[in-house]
């Protein structure tokens, strides 16, 4: 019992030695050599857990999908409604992000490549948060709360590409990065309440 | 004067054949060897015009950048309402990614790579639209069309963010490329009008 939770701890500090060592010199120039020397560890002992540095990627984004989907599971369980929920899905996102800007910029650079060589798990942790989103989009309408006639699809991802982009805001205008991330939630959202054009 | 047209021609030979190449085989794969084949001219020629292939990429989206400064030129001038401007935008936007999908492809793929190593033309094209989208926000909100409190600097990133996310989810389900393309800039629309959220 004890051993196992020793095995656990040391994947767990490998984990976060990437995470500091990917978001600061890239996936690219980022080896498992560097990792062991960042985690404490020598290199034989990562081949213990993983077998190269593609795997603690993917590790890493299987890792905060298993959060998101648990995040999610409780958000949708809660007695709110769904624009509520969805409020509270952008709020905790970008407090996320906000509170922990290296993982941030480490998820959104490797999540946003392009398609050839992305790891399943990276397509999935993005495909995933879609999918939550599209279940709230679906609970708001059929609570008469959100209107019927939007393609639930596409709103999922207007609604991604709109965080996404923010979020990469921050990361280039990086002396705003805390502005930028603690408004987003409220402007994204004055946008899905009132659209930003005014009725005649 | 003849022969300054057919070194003009030549050049955008080389734009077009490169533009074809590295939208099938990506720009890491792509050769002046490959893109001279292409042309149907010595890799000596392409040598007379650019440096490199790096360089080719540049032309491409500074013809790119220079198209849409154009296009956004002349929508300024237009005596529309804001909202209506920023209506046309979508539609072009998303009738030039439908008509030419490949070359869609290639400015998607390119200008989402991380910032490390990303050109200065792309991060120039990228700019310049969400620049122009300011400019038309701020337009919107002197004519009394948009709301004031918006930020216009946040409202374009979503903008662009929403347009972006939209393309990629073409480029992802090809067999759905044409609809979701055709349906984008009036969802986009919908959502800049009224919001997403029913008012009780």
């Amino acid at each position: 019992m004890a051993k196992r939770k020793n095995a656990e701890d040391r994947k767990e500090d490998i984990r976060k030695a990437a995470v500091d060592l990917i978001s600061k010199i890239g996936f690219h120039d980022c080896t498992t050599d560097k990792i062991a020397e960042k985690a404490g560890i020598s290199v034989g002992t990562i081949y213990n857990y993983f077998s190269n540095k593609q795997d603690i990627l993917s590790y890493i984004f299987k890792v905060e999908k298993d959060k998101t989907a648990d995040f999610f599971e409780k958000l949708l369980e809660k007695d709110l409604r769904a624009d509520q929920k969805i409020k509270i899905f952008l709020e905790n996102h970008f407090n996320k992000i906000s509170t922990n800007q290296k993982k941030a910029k480490l998820l959104h650079d490797e999540s946003n490549r392009p398609a050839k060589g992305v790891p399943q798990e990276i397509y999935e942790y993005v495909q995933l948060i879609r999918k939550y989103l599209k279940l709230l989009l679906k609970e708001g309408q059929n609570e008469g709360i959100i209107n019927k006639n939007i393609n639930t699809e596409m709103t999922s991802a207007i609604i991604m590409g709109a965080v996404n982009s923010i979020v990469l805001m921050g990361h280039l205008e990086h002396e705003k990065a805390n502005l930028i991330f603690d408004n987003a939630p409220d402007e994204i959202l004055a946008i899905l309440s009132e659209g930003i054009f005014l009725k005649n």
